[in-house]
């Protein structure tokens, strides 16, 4: 057995191919590109019981992954996040089972971190000293530390406003980081330019393949803690997308592999916010493109994109699943947020909670029903997010005494 | 085959024991008091062998753990934090074999939710409805969010300096949540009255005895990810001690069962910091308990304990281990955890941090040789303390390149 099945990239597009030995990006049609593995060798080799004695990280999916030489694997431990029962919030949302996949518990505190293992893994093996993205934060967090784990260098450039402590990740990994008073587009244009002035290998979402790889396990590891089953809805709070993409491309693989029935696939569901819907207003206008959302905000960072370079292949999951998009507000999500912690102790970032919120609303509209089996993933710790809590905490004096503060309130 | 086989609890001061079917807190000499299993016959049914098909959290030692009754589980998936192999920093640092077990990758990102998992849980099978504790921030963080998972209510007490991080987490599980305007002594002290008046269940560091059973996991997955094999040494950044005394514990535990071998045990280091040096102090005059440290202060809130109510346990576990105490200084662990971003894209906590520190002045003194296997505790995730990272970073306009910058620079 070799170490990975990688056979080859193409354009989902425009169906081209490209060889998987040299650095690629974009296809000459300006298409992200997919990674093709040799699914019926693979088939004849690997079953779920070879799984049994690896450690429990997302490289234990190592033949479906594009590194080829583990020598170049890139790990701080990340995958493997655990699938969370919440019997509270279900009973709650008259769900019969939801669970959350914690994607708070990894390194770097947020699901960047999976698809930055793959990717510098698989730059590292190509050959790459340094790369270069723009990010809204935790994408530039993870990249930019797994590029040092790589020994690699990384030019980073986020906007002002993006999360402090992502930006603290960026500056701690001796980055050479940026702010740019401005827009995630405004850094954009400066990465593309340093790009093209500077040969820099360019990691901005899907503009290299592999990321979405790495992404991709969220979806076999899913499938691996329901025993080999998938549920009957996964929601997915959906900015860039790559996520749902990884997902939906998983769980294909495994229909391939014969792993999972090849009768059923979870209805996927892009969870966006109201204030930067795209994806949502494609989906009901029945479009297999996105156009561009102006003056997008929300207090969910993560989900402020407002044209996804992949959203024609997010549409294509939610079609090709009878799944649908749904937006929820700021104040659903921050509320939502509350109750999770109150009820099931579980602290989610502003974009998984958004995700919640959706679910409830599709409840309401019977659109998951009472019967429905439900994944939800929450992206990133909420540790990660301190301005999204505004809560009034009365203050003692050392020597007060709890009794007679509560008879005050 | 039964679920635990918890025994009873004992005092390891004066050696009374006491029935675990209740609520038990302190010796009536002021002791902690320390879980006691059937180990002769747990070790004629149980063997690694069983932990292959058990999901990868600290349930997974539910025979050493002390809940009877799994119905009272309250999990968030905590546990098999990753063992992250450095091999840059080993190199720097002339070590042969450096790991770290990365506790920021568990539920509220630190290791408190060890303790928190295990204890609530027991609580909850004791059939308590209400805990409380003071804190510095993590260990509250813990609590109060596994309490409302657990559906319990929970009563906390923090200083308004603790990190502002826990106190979100705190205040959004839902907990009756107090600041008090002074250090976490004062905090104590209001606890200890409301516990006295309303017949709290007080789960202060150490006064009640399951908290410990927790953090021991962390002794029994650093054994079973080396394969059963003990490393030489273990740092433990050193507060309450409470990790620490587990760890010793859970190899004890290990040796008597027969899994690992009863003739190595590593060498355990307690580290502090130099603005708070108790257990230093004692270690360096041979004292069995530490003095209160006056005035302490130190950027590691979490290892900021004047005087711990375990100390003795701790000081016991480092003469009977051959182990020692060493400070390190503020600057050096802030100077440790930008160097092991850098080097191995991890962003640990301080109290980590300064564990690694003391690895190095220890390899420094020869204390550490070059052919020692170290292992290094790292207690949290960077990203909790945003306030520890000061780094200058340039602020360009839309529009600017970063040649151009590069050159004013």
């Amino acid at each position: 057995m070799t170490y990975s099945y990688l056979s080859h990239l193409y354009c989902p597009k425009c169906q081209e191919t490209y060889k998987a030995s040299e650095p690629q990006h974009l296809c000459t049609c300006g298409s992200p590109l997919l990674v093709s593995y040799d699914l019926d060798k693979l088939k004849e080799v690997w079953s779920p019981e070879h799984l049994k004695e690896r450690t429990p990280d997302l490289w234990r999916y190592h033949e479906l992954l594009p590194l080829q030489d583990p020598t170049y694997k890139t790990s701080l431990g990340e995958g493997m996040s655990p699938l969370i029962p919440l019997p509270t919030l279900q009973t709650d949302m008259n769900i019969r089972k939801l669970h959350m996949k914690d994607e708070g518990i990894i390194p770097t505190g947020s699901f960047k971190a999976r698809g930055a293992a793959v990717g510098v893994s698989k730059a590292k093996e190509l050959g790459v000293k340094e790369l270069a993205m723009p990010t809204n934060g935790n994408a530039g967090a993870a990249w930019s530390l797994y590029a040092s784990r790589a020994s690699m260098e990384s030019t980073i450039v986020m906007p002002v406003d993006a999360p402090k402590i992502t930006r603290n990740e960026c500056a701690l990994s001796g980055a050479n980081l940026f702010l740019v008073d401005g827009l995630i587009s405004d850094a954009g244009k400066i990465v593309a330019e340093a790009v093209e002035k500077s040969g820099l290998y360019d990691v901005s979402t899907l503009k290299e393949p592999y990321r979405i790889e790495g992404k991709k396990t969220m979806g076999l590891e899913i499938a691996e803690q329901l025993g080999w089953n998938v549920p009957d809805v996964i929601l997915y709070p959906t900015g860039g997308g790559v996520g749902l993409i990884g997902i939906h491309k998983a769980l294909k693989e495994l229909q391939e592999l014969g792993w999972i029935s090849k009768d059923r696939m979870p209805r996927l569901v892009a969870v966006q916010s109201k204030g930067c819907a795209p994806i949502v207003e494609a989906w009901q206008q029945g479009q297999r493109e996105s156009s561009f959302w102006k003056n997008s905000e929300t207090i969910a960072f993560g989900i402020n994109v407002p044209k996804a370079i992949g959203d024609f292949l997010v549409l294509d999951a939610l079609y090709d699943t009878h799944g649908c998009a749904v937006a929820v507000s700021d104040y659903e999500l921050l509320e939502e947020q509350k109750g999770i912690a109150q009820k099931e102790g579980a602290f989610v970032c502003p974009e998984g909670a958004a995700a919640f919120a959706a679910a409830r609303k599709l409840r309401a509209e019977n659109w998951i029903t009472a019967e429905d089996e439900v994944v939800v993933l929450n992206t990133g710790a909420g540790i990660k997010y301190p301005d999204t809590v505004h809560i009034e905490i009365p203050v003692l004096q050392p020597g007060d005494s709890l009794q007679t503060k509560k008879t005050i309130r």
